[in-house]
Order: structure tokens, then sequence, then C-alpha cells
């Protein structure tokens, strides 16, 4: 069998590393230099030749470098005749661009799937795209974990008997719905509007809430302008409690601290998919690592077992 | 410029002389031929040189027929020195499978996206996608007419003061919403959740149905179990009165008899994107003529001319 | 070694199974469903991950369904990783479409050939295409088998020694004449003129057929009407007696029984490359197995063996 | 209407010039160098922008010369900002290689459609391909036209009362076939059996020629060993006259010599599809331009109208 | 004709105003949105269907977004169903990367090139780029301009009576040979060895410069650790004057102070092929607009008309 | 592991037995047929299926057959189901060809590259290239080797001590550059002036050279006119000795005897990338081998290691 060799580059190291340390594989060393003109060079410093090499990006911020450095990546490992190349882009921040929403934009989704491809990717480990037609949007295959499972485990080992999943939007509430499932709840969903450009407004709540202990699903947060916005609603809806979950935990501008340091808050769970740099400092934050379902993951890609047991129960 | 010839697939050559009848264009003449062997061959009989040639073809039932005969029309088309196809399909079935809902199935949206562009494709104009996710799939330029325009102008006809938009699912559950928008009314939706391969059940229904004037919408209706099951459930949740509305009827294996018969069920509304043809026979079905529509969008496209402006107001 | 994983469409499910009969490797699972929409959905139901997988498939009627059938297999198990496909198409029915007949018509062998590549196929297994030149209509290499060998073993059996082949049809004699040479024999042709869409005449039977004992050979005997046609030719030539041999039997709109029920019909040889329905209440049918063919071809393709061996004798 | 623009390989100015001469378009110059290192580049020598640029070579000795200059020429134009490049190839040698008659070789015919396409052809028009398949192998729009009714006007000029087509090989009798419709007469066929690598036997002829006037017909005469051997069976069957027509006279290694000198042989008849160096040495040979033909497809191409009406008596 | 549509990205508004300023075309708006996740959305804000459309966006720093947001705007107006959609891209920083270097890297520019095409690039205008060898990297045609005339025009301005133009690197020796030939010079070239990483020596000067009044020449300045080194070096040499051109004048991390305060140096020249934020403060610094040189070619190409006149002289 | 199979096409069989000698694997046979009409076939005489294939080919003249016939090889091994499919060409003489020197060529190194991959090519294996720059015109992995090591080596033998490294033309200068670092010598280069299709003057040579010996480095010699001209040059600059190094020396139109028969050169050296017919009648020419460089990296293609180590000390 070709032998696995496993690559990171710039956007999360640590997530990177604690794949190794699952796969009892060595991190392959690489280096990227950035030019005076600030054009990127990366140079894998590991023969690939004939290997079944992986490379570790998720699409966290500086999302364009990390974009281009992994496209240099694919590149450079191709030229370098790899066997197979494997993206492992446990965050695919572009998803949320996934439909025209208005004349006149790229469906970036597509685009970048296409420009990977192009860049030489010959499979991609994902984990909870922003919606599962995503997947349609490669032409090469893709295995697509969900953290669904990690994050209805945490939340199993307290008291749900009160407790209501709430989608903060429609267009989502399928996964919350599917969430509720595992854990035994009801669904509800908030119906948003956007105001303007920079604006969304929660004009009403689908289901009931009213004296629940609410469990907030979302696949992503970054600066939670929706999940605030939904924590007032909730909080006029008296409910009796909240917790906020989602896979992507960006938590951009000062997310993390806004949503934390609210009273009405009493968890908030997230996963490693990106780098989540004030986590030491966020009390009430509870981080699941997704390195062992993506060892796991890669460890059957490399030796050709199914993946789809590894989420079977969905 | 360069003129324009249109031809008709089998599937739906009604609308297309609807279309050419506000095209004032004549529909251009093709013939099909079965062969012994089963086998297709579709001749296109009029000139195609550098012409903008449309080929009107909903994917209605027979679907595999009709998918193959397109196929062989693009094809043809393009041997014969075509200057641009543009596939019209008001009804692209396949959108349904957007997504890997088991494993080792085919995202078949994305694949048979692929397959009209390999026969020579160079554009589609298509209608209320079964998700907006599935212009992605596609690697031509699509145009995506919605009918809610058309249909809310038809419900606005009458009393909405105590009305409210009830999805069957909430995966679909945005659409109802927008549509609800436009209506200026509440929404409300199905929790779904399948029994077995052939089997769903209506969980519960998120937001507020009792005694209100329920308009169900749906995006295609086929066997309508779906929408059977949930008139149960709104009937249980007793609701004043339910109108039923769809853009693609196929209304199979006597649906719209299944639905049209049932005493609580006041109204059905299609439009045209695939032929009706238990139409005459349904005394509760209003029919929604999307000729006016699709000729107005390849107009625009034969002409260069904006086409988002069409759908502006959404 | 990667494993052999065989799965079989619709089209022939018993060919397939003899094939694996004769691998001994069991017939891999799968599932085909039919929506309510007309949609065809299959999941393969064995892990293909980094297997070689063929999929059995003859363009058999239903065709369009057959054909897209096979489309949503290629892609699904691309999409599960297989590590090769291989088509295993033992009629390639859309093969007699391998010219431009008319103007604006699809050379629909090459679209189709087309369509395969598209939907993941690596490779094609096939026999006795309609004409050689098929073969480049692919882009992925072929291995195309011919069932003369097993035809003319079935012959040789008998007494030949005042036997002439003649092909229904110059366009084929080139085939006649090669399994004349195989059989020691002379060769005759006869001359086909299409008098309208559905009607050819034979003007002439060119080389000498009176008072001779005729094997008529053909690829693919669908409808029948050019044997029919080219029978009471033989007979006013004064023939001694007729045996007619084809490799695909489609024998369609009751071909079989009309061409058996002639009196002047001696035997009718084909093979079972597509399924044959009426074939126990056909006293003079004779099927001629093309499984040990297949499967041993299929074995050299997994095992990296020369398959030109296989007909060489050619 | 975008402006046309003619460029001539090496390969046969002269008919590029006749071509330009009846389209009253002046040829367009370019200049062609061999380096020192045996590499050729060709420089084109007139703005290409956005013009209809046609490139006129039939692929004539030196075969591999002219055809890398043609995809020299053509990777010129696209780099050029041709808005559109049609290769005039009158005669497609490598038509002949159209299958894989022996196991490991190139199906070159469709190779080298590939080469044109990758090197920028946008549509071909050619002439009389050995086989119609052929037309298959392209994977841009062709305009294939045949020679067969200039070459029939020419022997309707004579007395045909007595005669019978004869084609040298049954691959090809169809043509020989469709030929003799055009002419009213019967047709006759030679069974070739390969001897060895360079040596093939006619072992029959199939149909009646004994006493006829003999018209043989082939697509391409090169080193017309078939021809001869033919012409010594046809002598051995008493025939009364022989003629002698083919589209491609190439007349390689002194073949219009070794015919013409034979007593037995009355006229060869063959068109300018290539150069012809020695035609004014041969008495008896007749040569029939395709310039008018090839221009006013060209000028059809140009101006989008029908090109099949050109051959629509076929 | 269709109508032409120039789009700015982020890079350079200021040099799309300039190019529009000389069209007499209005600057078509844009919109561009950088999400909470980091990622980016363009909104081309001008009707594209039809058009001849321009993206003018050089590859300045943040290197990294402007192409992101190119590939962006590409992907968005193919969507719109532009025409045609040209890049014009004054400076393509990635040119520099156009070998491999060292093991396992990329060859950026190559991929760079292949990805703006898989984004929807119908052609590029480009200047001066990094070695003439780049322009083969694309695979759309690339109408390449040189600064050098604009350069030359400029210096023929002054005494070139005892100069010498200065190569910093012999493997950028012919383009210096080439600007010295326009002005009637001498060359010399700078023999360079990388010492380590981000250190390079200059080894030893070929060619006289003692006492010559000096002209370096270079494609592009970034840090100007060569230039600097090359300074010295000169000065070593008891040059008697020096001046300093380039096209690409990035200068960063100070470089244009760090140049421009030494005594030694005469004159900084450069283009204004990417934006220069010190400029005005910079009094040795004199910068040649392309604005007029882009608009011409950028005609050119709009009207089918020769772009190769605009270097001839070259 | 999959086989190795190595063949060779017509253009060096010596090199190519050579490094089957060093691989200790037979040759494996092909047989190169050319048809009257002068098409060639090739037809390979071992089996590929699931093959290492190797096939050895330099573009040595004649060139274009040469390619035609590696391109057919390239075909015939891909139909035959090779796994991967390595060309082994030492001398790519299209590389000279490597910018658009005039408007209106092709670079006909990336055409060439691209016939190449779309004949079936998967990787290609090289040396000493034109400009490193051709590298990056390829799509599929490229080893590129350079046999500076291997002159070098040679030319350590003797004194070096008054020596100095020319380059005929700047455009070369860091090739030449790199091999006198190699030898630890100072460089000097040549300035070109074209003067006509076939002239170049050499208008003044860079760097001293004056009673030096010189070492003359050139990547190709061909009809041998550059450097003539050059050894006219030096001899008026009084150096001291001449000696002549090149890779590919293809000595055409008896450049072998121009240069060896002057006095002032003591000795030519060069590899045998490409046949060397008088190599034995020129007494002052040294060939050095790169079979044993080239069999060492097919060693490690073929095995997975590392071939960037073959040339880690350039």
């Amino acid at each position: 069998m070709r032998e696995i060799t496993i690559f990171s580059g710039s956007a999360h190291r640590e997530l990177a590393a604690a794949i190794c340390h699952h796969l009892e594989v060595p991190l392959a060393p690489s280096r990227v230099t950035r030019f005076a003109n600030d054009c990127l060079e990366v140079q894998l410093l590991a023969n690939c030749r004939e290997r079944d090499v992986f490379i570790v990006q998720p699409l966290a911020p500086p999302v364009q470098d990390n974009l281009v450095e992994l496209l240099l990546m694919l590149d450079a490992a191709r030229g370098a005749s790899a066997a197979r190349i494997t993206v492992v882009m446990p965050h695919f921040a572009y998803a949320r661009s996934d439909k025209k929403g208005a004349p006149r934009i790229s469906i970036a989704a597509r685009l970048v799937a296409d420009l990977m491809q192009t860049a030489g990717a010959d499979r991609v480990l994902t984990m909870t795209l922003h919606s599962p037609q995503v997947h349609g949007f490669f032409g090469v295959p893709v295995d697509h974990l969900h953290a669904l499972h990690e994050l209805a485990r945490h939340f199993r080992g307290g008291d749900l008997s009160n407790s209501v999943v709430v989608s903060p939007d429609l267009g989502n509430a399928k996964e919350a719905s599917r969430f509720a499932r595992l854990l035994g709840l009801p669904v509800a969903a908030a119906a948003k509007e956007r105001i303007s450009d920079d604006k969304v407004l929660i004009s009403s709540i689908i289901g009931d809430v009213r004296g629940k202990d609410v469990v907030v699903l979302d696949d992503e947060i970054a600066r939670g302008s929706t999940i605030v916005e939904l924590l007032d609603r909730l909080v006029e809806h008296d409910v009796a409690s909240i917790r906020v979950a989602c896979t992507h935990g960006l938590f951009s501008d000062g997310a993390l601290d806004r949503i934390g340091r609210r009273d009405d808050v009493a968890e908030i769970v997230c996963t490693n998919t990106v780098p989540l740099p004030g986590a030491e400092d966020a009390p009430k934050l509870t981080v699941i690592s997704v390195a062992p379902a993506l060892a796991e993951a890669m460890r059957r890609i490399h030796n050709g077992e199914s993946v789809s047991v590894l989420f079977d129960e969905h």
C-alpha cells in the first residue's frame, strides 16, 4: 500500500498535528515564503512521489491567503507526482456562498470547488457543509462528515427534559430538526428577514419556546449578529435557559466575548474545525475536538474502507 | 443579430407552441424516430447554422426518454453549427436529487447538469428549482425564474386576512417564507420524518395554523403522499380552509383526483411547466401559464437584455 | 491487488449472475428506486472504495431507462471512490447510430460514449459493435470482443460442404466475409435500398447463392424486417436451406416468432448479450452464452493480462 | 459579419488559390520556417483578430510535416484571437486508420481529430472520408462533402448501358453501391484477404462482371497494389473495359504510370483533393476540381447557410 | 458590435478610471463585500449579457485578496452571460514564479493562469511579464504589452552619450539588452548568487560600467534588496551616475525611500501598473502612465484590430 | 508493484537500448509501418495492461515524423490500458519555441506539450530544456534533468586555472553562469542581434575573455552559425584556447565538421540525447552518455523514490 503523507497549510497547524497524533504519522514539513511582492510560495519538504497525500487546511481567516496557499500546495504535490491528493478541509467557509442570492454574483462555493480541482485535488474530506447540496458542487469524490453526533453526545450528558432545539434560520431548520431527532427533542426556528445589506431582522419564531431550555444550533458562528438578535427574541419569549452550539466557531470581531458575557447564555459549544484564539479566556466555551473523527476518516480513505459507516446513524 | 430558432422535444409541445406564440416565432419542426432496437433518433428539420437555438423540454415523465431525447437534440444542434444552444427546461425533475441522502448514490442533479453540458448545452433557462443551490450544479450560465410571483398574483385576488402559508417540509420552509412575505402572511412548516423507504410521517407542525385559512405551498406535487399526510394533520389542527399551490403539478398516480376530491381542499393551483393530462376534469384546479414569463426571458436572452429584472422584486 | 466488485443494472441481471458464477465472485447488491416524478435513483449496496468495479448493463430495451440507470450507477461508483470503473456493455445498441445518415442528427454512438465518460466510466468492455469504427468513438480504453468465434464453433458442428455466408447488407459484408473465412466458406451480400423511413428494399443479391445452404449473418436482429425481406429474396433464388445467425438477438415485435415459423428457416442462432424473453418457446432458437467470454475478459482486465489474445485468431 | 480570412499550409497551395479565386477573396500570406534543429515555425501574416479563419491543408505527403504545420497554424490563429477557425482538409489521410485492426495500435483518425481540436480547430470541412463513421471521431462540427456527384457527372457523359460499378473491397462496397445508384448501375465487390503485412489477395469477386464495362471506384489510390490486383482479376473474368475512379489520387511510387500504361485501363478519374505532380504526363488521367464545391461550402459556412443542401441528392 | 463594459477590482481603481477616461466609457460599478467569516463576494452592478467585458486588476498587494476577488468577478461575469471576458492585468506578480527553482514547489505562474481560465477568463491583457515564456502558460489568448518604449521615450529626453544599461540579473539581461538597443547603448549585467533564502550576493558585474552614466533596468522592484546591492557594487566600480528604471514599482517595505535617499541615485522611473502610495513624497520618482497604452490595446481588442502593431517596433 | 515496460520510437533506439541495459530490462518490441499514403502506424508488441510504460523518443530529426510517431505510441499505450505512461524525451527540440518572438506564431513548446497530454502522456522525463520556464508548459508532472553535472565532471578533469565560461547568448547566460559556478569560474556572454531571418550578429562580448581559456556552453548546437560567429569574435579578442560544450549535439548541415576543423577549437563536448551520426569521424568530439542518468531517474520514477535528489547539487 502506498504510504500516507500529511501536510498542513498555515490555517490550523494545531489540528493537523492532532490528526497526525491520532494516526501515529509524523506531520510532513513544508515551508511557506511570502515574497517581497506579496506572492506566496510553498515548498513541500517530504517526498510525495506515489504517496497518498493529505493536505489539512480549513478556510479559516485570512481566507484568501489560506485558499491560495492550499492551491499552491495542491499544485506542488501534483507536480511532485503524488499518487492521490486529498484536501482535508474541516471548514469550507465559502460553502455559505451556495446560491445566486443576487444578480451577477459568483456562486463561490462552486467556483472554489472547481479551483481546487484545477489545482490538483483528487478528493475532499470536509465537515458540516453549510448546505448538503454543496457536496454536489465538487467534481471529485467528497467525504462529508457531520459534527452533529459529537455535539449531540455532549448535550446528552445533561438534562434535556424541558429542552427544544432552535434554528436561527428557516433555511437551516432541516439540520436543526435532524439534531433535535438525535436528542429526542422538538424543534423551532426563527424566520429571518434581511433589512439591509448588513442587517437582518428576526420577524418571528415558529414553534414553541416559551419556558423552555433552548439549544440554539447553527453551522457557523462568525460575527454572531444573527445569534445575538435571536437571543434577544428568545429572551422576549421568556425561555428558561439558553445554550448555543455550532460546528464552526469563527467568533470574529469579539463575538465569543459578546455572546459569552450575556447572563442569559449558559454555555457555548463548538468544535475545533477552525482555530479558536481566545478559547482559553472564554469560561462558558466548550470545544469538542474533531481530530479523532477526521483521523478515522483519513485512515479509512487511505485503507479503502467504507467511510459512510462513520455517519450511518444519521 | 443571429436569428432565433426554437425546437421542442416530445415532453411538452403545447408549452413550446405557447411560447412561440408569445414570441411570434414559428416552432421549428423536428422528427423523432424510435428504432426497432428502442434507440431514439431526432432530426432537427430547420437550419441551425449560426442560429440562436432554444430547445424546450421539461423533464416530465417519461423522464428518461425525454432526457435522452434532449441530449440527442443538443448534440444534433451543436453538430449542425448552432451559434448558441439554450435548454429551456421549465421543470428540472432531477433537481430533487440534490444531495447525498444515502451512501453510494449519485447526486443526479449534478450529473444531469454535466450530461447536458457534454451534449452541447451553452446555457439553461429553468423555473423553480427544488433548491436554489442546484443553480451551482451547472457549469454553464443558468437563468432561474421563479413562479412565486405568478402564484402570488393569483392568491392576492382573494381574501387573505386570516391566512397562513404552510410548507410541507422544513427543508423547503425558506421558499414558503418568501412566498408568505410576498403575500404579507405568516408562515408555518411541517416537520417530516422518513419512516421507511416509501413512507414519511409528519411529526409536528411548527407555527400557528389553528383556525386559519391555510395556503400549502410546495415546489412539486407528484404522487402527493406528503401533501395528503399534511392535509390530515392540518385537519386535526382545525384549520378553517385549505388551498394547495405548487409550481410543478405532476400529479402522478391519480394524485390530482386524490387531493381534489377531499372536501377540506378548496382549490389546487399550479403552473403548466409540465403537461397536465387530466386538468380539464379537475374542477378545483387552476392552471397558471408560465409561457409569457418564459417567452419574455427568452426574448431578453436573445437580445442580450438583463433577465434578473424579471425576478427583481423577490 | 484491489478487489473486484461487480454490479448489475436492471437490463440483464441473468447475464451478470452468469458472469459472476464463472468468476466465482458474488454479484454486489444494488437498489433502484423510481420516484413519483419518474426520476431514478440507484444505490450501490457494497463498498466501492479503491475497488475494481464492473457494471454489467447491455443497452437492451427499455434503452433510455437502462442508459440513464447506467449513468447514475457510474456516477455513484465514482463518488464512492471506486479505483476503476469498467462498463460491461455486451450490446451497445446506439452503435448503429454511427454516422450522419441525415442532416442535423446526432451521431448518437459518439454522444453516448461521451456521456458514459462524463458519468465516470474508466473503460468499456463490449461485444460485436455494429461497425469496428465505433471503437474510436470512446475516449477511454475499450475491449471489443467478437462473438464470431462462438458462433463459428456452433456452425462447424454441422455439414458446411455446400454452404455460403450471406450478409443482409453490403455495409456489413466485411464482417460476414470474416465469418466466412473462419468457416472456410464463400460469401454473398444483399444490396439494400431505403425506400422510405421504415421500408428497405433488397434490390439484388451479389454473389452466388442458388442451391446453397445459406447462413445469414447479422450483428443485431430487432424487428427483423430486413432479414424477412432477405429470406424472401433467398427463396426466390432457390437456396437449399437457410440458417440465421446474429450476436444481438433483440427480436422485438414478435420477430422471433415471425422468423421462426417460416418453413424455409432451419435454425436461428444468437447469443445472450441481451435478455431473450420468449426463448423457451422458440424451438428453432439456439442461444450461445457469452458469459464465459465476458468473464474471462474481466478476469484478464482485473489481473492486467492481455485481452487481445482472446480474439487473436481473428 | 466578421470578415473571412483564408490561409494555406504547404500541402496544396494550388487548391487553396483556386478556392480563393472562386470566393473572390485573396489568399492570406503566411511564412513557414524550418529551423536548423528541424522544428517548424509558421507565422500568419494577416490579422486574424475576430476574423472567420479558414486553413486549407489536405494531409498529403509528407503527411507528418503537413499535419504538424497545420497544428502550428491552428494554434497561431487561436493565439491571434481568431473568432472561429475552420480546417479545410479535403483529404484526411489518417481516416483510413479508423479501427483497431491489430492489438495495441492507435485509432489514429480519432487521435488526429483530437489533436486538431487541442490545437484550436473549431470546425472541419472535409471530403470523402474513408468511412462515414470517421465523422463521429470529431468533437467539433464537421461538414463532410462527397465527391461522388462530381465523379458521377463525369461518367454520365459516356455510355453506361453495359456498365457495372466494382468496389475493390467489401468494406467499401456501400460507397460503391451508392455511386452505382447515382448512375443507375449494378454493383459488384472484391473480397480481399490480407496475406501478409504488405500483401493482399483478392480471393473472389462477388457479383456479375463478365463482359461488362467496369467502373472501379475507390476512395483513395496510393501505391495502387489493390487496384492492380483487382485489374488482374477483372481481366481473368473477361470484362469488356475498365475505368478507374477515386476521390483522392495520391498515386505514390509511380502508381499513376503503373495503372495508366495498362492496355486494359481506358481512363483514370480522380479529383484534386491532393496535389497531382505527374498529372500532365498521364494521358488517361482526368482530374475533376473540387475547388468549386469547397468554395461554395466555405461561403455557406461563413454566411450561416445550410451546407447539407449541397449533398442532399445523396 | 457588442458593447464594451469595464469593471475594476479593488487593486487599482485609479488606473481603471484612467483607462475608462481614455476610452470615454464609464467605469461600470461593482460592490465588494467581506463577510464576517472573511469570505468575499463581488456583485457586478451593470448588465453583462452579451457584453464585451474587461476586468482591470493588477496583482498588487494584498495579492491573494486581489486574486480571489478577480476570480470571483470572472465567475460572476461568466454566470451573467458576458460574451467575452478579458482580464486586464498590467502586473502579473506571480509571473516571477515561472520555474521549478526548488523541488516540490508550484510553478505558480502557470497555476494562476489556469485558475483564471477555470474562473472564466477568455483572454488576458498584460504588461512586461517577468519572462516572455510566461505568455505560454496561458491557454487563452494573451496580449502582452511592454513598457520599454514608454520608458525609452523618457530616457531619450536626456543626454545618453556616456550611458550604459545595466541588468541586475543575468537571467534578465536579454530584456536590458533590448532596452539598450532601443536607446543605442551598450549593456552590462550583474551575476547574482543566492547566499541564503533571503539574501543574494552580486558576485561580479559583467561588462564595462566604470565612469559611465548607468541606467539600471528591472521589470519589478519590490523590497529592492537586489537593486541596493547592485547600487553598492556600481559605486565600487566608480560609475558616474545612476538612474533606476522598472515597469512595476511595488516599492514595498519603504524601498522607494531607501533607494531615493541615496545620493548616488539621480532618478527613479517606473510606470503605474500598480498603485504607488508614497509617490507624491518621492521627489526623485517619475511615474509614466500606462493607461493610454492599455486603453488603446483594449480599443483594438474590442474592435478586432491588430494589437501587435502596438509593439511592432520592438 | 506494476511491471516496467520500455518502448523506443524510431528517433534514437541506441539510447533506449543503453537505458534498458542499465535497468536490466529488455527493450519491448514495436513495429512502425509507413502506409502507401505516408501515414504512420505503430504497433506495440508487448502487453501494456496495468504496466508502468516508458516511451523513449527525443525530438531529433526528422522531428515531425518522430513527434507524430510518439503521439501514436502514446495513444496506443493508453488504448492498451497502460497504468501510467512516461515520455522519456531527452531532447525536447520544440522547447526553443518558448515565446511569442513574432506576432501570430504558435508558442510551439506549449502546443507540443498539450499534444502529448492529449495523446495520453501521464508524465515526462526530459533533459536540459532550452529555458527552465518550459517546465511550466506541461500540464503533467515533469522530471527535468540537467546534463550540467555530467559536462562539469568532464571539464574538471583538465586544467581550469585560466578559464572562463562564455554563453553565446545573453538570454542563456543564467545557465552558463550556473555552469561556471559548478566549475568555480567567471562567466562572460555574447550580446546577439538578429540581422535578418537567418542571420544573427554578435555585437559585443560582455565580460573578460582576453587571453583566457574559453569554455563555450550552449544547450543545443544545430547548424552552429551562432557558435561559429562567436568563435570568430573570440579569436578577435585573442583568447588563449577554445572548447565548445553543449547538451544536445544535433550538428546539422555538417556543423560538426565545420566547427571541428577549426584550429582554434580544441575540443567539442556533447551528450548523446540525440543520435550523433558522424561522431566516429570527429576526432575532437567527446560524447558523454546520459543513459545512466536517465536510467536512474526512470528507476526512481518507477519505484516512487525522489528524483529531485539527482540534481540537488544544482
